[in-house]
């Protein structure tokens, strides 16, 4: 079955299509008006977008039944048919390979974990095949096709291209990743960085749903940020954007990765905060846990640490609000279980630095597992499928 | 004539009218094929959108006569027609007032300066509306109505509500300027940032054309940012974005009037190097010229006030492109007076400061004189104008 053109009865979708589909994924059942009050378009144009996607299957039309009016005709509905396509999403860890299989409406259908022997692409992309394999598996018990290949790493993505130029944590340099694994695999492969595919699952299921401008921090092994202006998400013509990890803070503050002094990441992020824990314990501290247990266990000096650390969070908050005045601005990453060590200074640099009514800004926290991260990919590959780029075809 | 109701022939815009307006007014005399080209538009869609406004005499549609071909028939453009509305754009200083009466292409017909007696709204109002009425009476002479007023401030300014919310350099705080300038004037009035103002009419006519997402640096009395994304000026949410001039650089830097040390404005304004200045040298220096001149003629200290100056730019920029990732920095302004000992530190401090592939970013100077600015002012009356929003009336 795999053998077929992974291309067929991907619907040729114009920009409407692919708005309208996406408002359908993030808003659910809604009926023709609803859909053409939400987007702007008028009827005329709803029905030319809906009417390929509903040929397809992809989009389903009827009465909601729950909700069937005690007197008069109830009304129409259309939704996307969850069941009619199947993705795969991967996040990459340093450690481990996080994969989802998912539906048309990026529900997590089955999710696995498997640790990695290596960093290096050759023990990566084995991995990556084995595991998309034991998904392609399952999915045959479904009898639906996967239409795509989602996987996102942290660094310097050119998703256009499929290639990661620069992967900071991985250590890899210009990896066509879209190119191997489409290789390995059989599938259609979107290659984008983690922070923004997990910026897309935000902006369409999570707290970024219905808002046109919004960030999503994220603080852990590295500090990285997504961000959607317009409703849409920023990629930079480059392929850098979000890089709030390498605002420098303070000339005089510890050396970063990247050359400068006194970057967000090298005060805030888990090695920096390791780092400088060992400087002020003088104990072998071997893992964010464990810096994390000496906190809660009241160490002035770590407790410290953090409070530096939640600062510079909150000033690189500010910042971007500042910049792009975003609705809301959302906290996640697996920095989060030392939250309540930033919080107050996160709030307070936050404050500080936000200019005027910038200040305004919904600042939030939202604990989101690998899974969701996988998810992102996932939606990434949908994103692809359904792109409307494939009209010019 | 001015009696008629301001909004009488307002066309009613759809979004894909204003769009192909804009794409026109940018780009000149294109054929409907290229207009649905450049906008993504059918050609049924181009039809609608120009249907209404050649009917209103804003477009028109004939044969390029310098392009006719020596065999074959010649192709049918549209373009806009400059001559039939005209708009008034005023741009604020601390100084002086500068106004232009522009057309519906944005090409300047007349200027004006007056130079304030004070900066507080009884001086500055009564200012801009004896300067309106004098516009109003040379309009009279082209026999087209003035069609609307754009004034630009610098500060936090809400479009929408038409409030100049904060503007330091003018001290003044909640003043309902369109509201104000709308009854002594008698035009709808469009009240927005100076900087945003000027991003607007760089967008449409000058070094962001044909850009989708590019920044516009302005240095001088202040530090301002306007930002394009995703084709479309960035506002933010509450009404603050483009603060780039209180991104805070050292936590032992100079105190800011924003009430932290170290922002990019407290180093590279001209009130800062003037201060700065004064204080390496001990000299009482007036203003930004003197302390310009001291530069030149080599005094060491006070050219390394102009490295620290250009450093501290160069180091924001860099944050900008890390943030966003543009195609295009422009910078400009009154403080370009200074480029060539800004220069070097700016280079430096963005080369060191740019992650990755962002140092690809195009980075340019531009001279933009108050003329530019105060056209940027009648760029968002036309805006106003034809905004899409009217279709919902
Ligand atoms: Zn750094
Ligand atoms: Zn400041």
């Amino acid at each position: 079955m795999r053998s077929t053109p992974s291309h067929e009865a991907a619907p040729a979708m114009t920009p409407a299509a692919s708005l309208v589909f996406t408002t359908l994924l993030s808003h659910g059942p809604l009926t023709r008006a609803e859909v053409g009050r939400r987007t702007g378009l008028s009827p005329a144009a709803v029905t030319k977008a809906v009417r390929p996607l509903m040929e397809l299957g992809y989009l389903v039309e009827g009465v909601d039944e729950e909700a069937r009016p005690a007197v008069g005709r109830p009304a129409n509905l259309v939704w996307v048919d969850g069941g009619r396509a199947l993705f795969i999403g991967i996040k990459v860890t340093g450690d481990e390979i996080i994969a989802v299989l998912a539906d048309l409406c990026c529900r997590i259908r089955i999710s696995r974990h498997v640790p990695l022997k290596g960093r290096e692409p050759e023990a990566v992309l084995p991995a990556i095949t084995a595991l998309v394999q034991e998904l392609l598996t399952e999915a045959d018990g479904f009898g639906v096709r996967v239409r795509g290949l989602g996987i996102a790493i942290s660094g310097d993505v050119d998703r256009a291209d499929g290639v990661v130029r620069y992967s900071p944590f991985l250590e890899w340099r210009d990896v066509p990743l879209a190119e191997l694994a489409g290789t390995t695999t059989g599938l259609p492969v979107t290659v984008d960085n983690d922070v923004r595919a997990l910026t897309v699952a935000e902006h369409w299921f999570g707290a970024g749903v219905g808002l046109s401008d919004f960030a999503l921090v994220t603080v852990g092994a590295g500090i990285g940020c997504g961000l959607v202006v317009h409703g849409r998400v920023v990629s930079g013509a480059h392929g850098v954007a979000g890089e709030i990890g390498h605002l420098s803070l303070d000339p005089l503050g510890p050396l970063c990765h990247c050359g400068n002094r006194g970057c967000v990441e090298a005060i805030a992020a888990d090695p920096a905060i390791l780092r400088a824990v060992r400087a002020a314990t003088g104990k072998q501290v071997s893992d964010a846990a464990e810096a994390l247990d000496l906190a809660h266990d009241g160490d002035p000096g770590v407790r410290a640490v953090y409070a530096r650390a939640g600062e510079a969070i909150g000033k690189a908050i500010g910042s971007l609000v500042n910049i792009f005045g975003p609705e809301r601005v959302i906290i996640s990453g697996e920095g989060l279980a030392a939250y309540d060590l930033f919080a107050e200074g996160i709030r307070d640099a936050f404050a500080a630095s936000a200019f005027g009514t910038a200040s305004q800004c919904d600042v939030i926290t939202r604990p989101l597992p690998f899974e969701e991260w996988a998810r992102g990919a996932a939606a990434t590959a949908i994103q692809s499928f359904m792109a409307s780029d494939t009209y010019e075809e």
